[in-house]
């Protein structure tokens, strides 16, 4: 299997569904809300969160088009807490993905409330759609339970709070892996094992699953802050040290560059080592581990 | 039955669950987030969606214990929507409930954190909550369903773009209720409702409920904009008269004072009508229906 073009071929799949989506939303929603919400909804990306959810039905053997309304709720929150991060209250970005955020084009109030709105409305089309699709109301309500808990105050909101925290902890290296966790890891595990919830998880094949996403979702930001530094390094010439002197809390920072590489290797072996009851039906998931770690961008 | 007494009774039984969950909140939430959540969410108000939520099971045959977690979601996604509306993006509001708003005291960046908190908070402690006391599947998913509905964009979300739009729609008494409709009533009738079909209520009789609710929500909010007008401020806690000021779409200035109250008036008496098939037992949400139409703060 060529990861690449799977990958692409799964986004690509979800891309067409949600443009869908955004052309036959409720009439009920205002114009001016509908536009912000769906600029950043339609502003590109992984789609790693939906792509995960799928992936996760897939392995038990569920249709991906019966998650659906799930992999859209998970894309739904994850470009709410972006509009709320470039937010000049926030992180005050102007740009992501290439173009400009989304209180840059439609100001901050508009912004503010286009947040709100995806992130209450994923709830509203994974409920909803779940309901319609005929999904079993024990597993939905449990999907949508883990869901919940990868959002709130201990999940990605706890996690912004932590990061913007001024004062700093002591025990740095397990500052950084609860942030991590919080701000990065919760969202990925819970869409990959909400879509197999939904499909009749259970039992030690779903903690398994929770595992690899445990792994994979903390050396998903590993990668991340390996990227920032390698990245800044090649196209800014700034050094290291002076990057790091400046940096916020990172796990380059906290364990150097070759640890935190080290760190991502481990947890990578050890995502790939949960899958192995599932035998080749988690080839997918795999390769995707391994893909991950070695991503350049 | 002195309605006021009963009132005070109901939003005290909330306050003492509130007061308990708030001091037995998850220790993964991070301190400084949940001193911003609980600072709003125990400054007080009428309590008014719990206790309807409540009252919806309890006509129902319900104790209103077992749908406390969805009572307490009601209240965290009101007070989530009070926070964010405050802020000085939004109206930049720095007095509620007599009190400094969020931002004033924990500074925008977390105010904005909290509320984001407080609208995901309540799923998980409603999907949660309702999980554990064991309530059937099917109506815990309805009814989240139900609430979800009320705060998207099209409903809480979705009103406070049709409120900040300057662009005015000729159509002024409609697009006053739209207003009304998504910003206050649809939340206040799912409360209701949730609660009641928590507790088994469909068909027909859940029919006359969405209608009571519809009509008692939008009688609130012409209650409210009379209030704006002829209440005084000691008594409504708030900066009086703003709504007239800023030149806000209310229904005095669309209607007239009279026609507001005419309005007020009708509206009540369709909401209590809808009660008739529910015999005495609806007597608690007839005289509340009442009691609305001539509240004085």
């Amino acid at each position: 299997m060529e990861l690449r073009e799977e990958l692409k071929s799964r986004a690509s799949y979800f891309e067409r569904e949600l443009e869908r989506f955004c052309s036959s939303q409720d009439a009920r929603i205002p114009a001016r809300l509908r536009e912000a919400m769906d600029y950043s909804l339609l502003a590109g990306g992984k789609r790693l969160r939906p792509v995960l959810c799928m992936a996760g039905a897939e392995l038990f053997g569920a249709d991906r088009s019966s998650v659906l309304p799930m992999a859209l709720a998970f894309e739904m929150v994850h470009t709410a807490s972006l509009i709320h991060d470039d937010l000049p209250c926030m992180d005050n970005d102007t740009l992501r993905r290439g173009k400009p955020t989304n209180h840059v084009v439609y100001g901050e109030t508009l912004a503010l409330l286009a947040g709100d709105a995806l992130f209450l409305y994923a709830f509203e089309t994974a409920l909803g759609g779940l309901l319609q699709n005929g999904v079993d109301p024990k597993r939905a309500l449990d999907a949508v339970n883990l869901f919940s808990q990868a959002l709130g105050p201990s999940g990605i909101c706890g996690g912004q709070v932590l990061d913007t925290d001024e004062a700093s902890r002591e025990d740095r290296e397990t500052f950084v892996t609860d942030i991590a966790s919080m701000k990065t890891m919760v969202l990925i595990r819970a869409a990959l094992c909400s879509g197999a919830i939904l499909a009749g998880a259970a039992g030690e094949e779903l903690k398994r699953l929770m595992e690899y996403g445990r792994c994979v979702g903390i050396a998903f930001q590993v990668a991340d802050d390996i990227l920032d530094v390698v990245g800044t390094q090649a196209e800014m010439g700034k050094t290291l040290g002076k990057d790091a002197e400046q940096d916020k809390r990172t796990f380059v920072l906290v364990h150097g560059l070759d640890g935190a590489r080290k760190l991502l290797h481990e947890l990578t072996q050890t995502a790939v080592s949960q899958l192995d009851i599932f035998g080749e039906k988690a080839e997918f998931l795999r390769e995707l581990a391994l893909y991950l770690e070695n991503r350049t961008r």
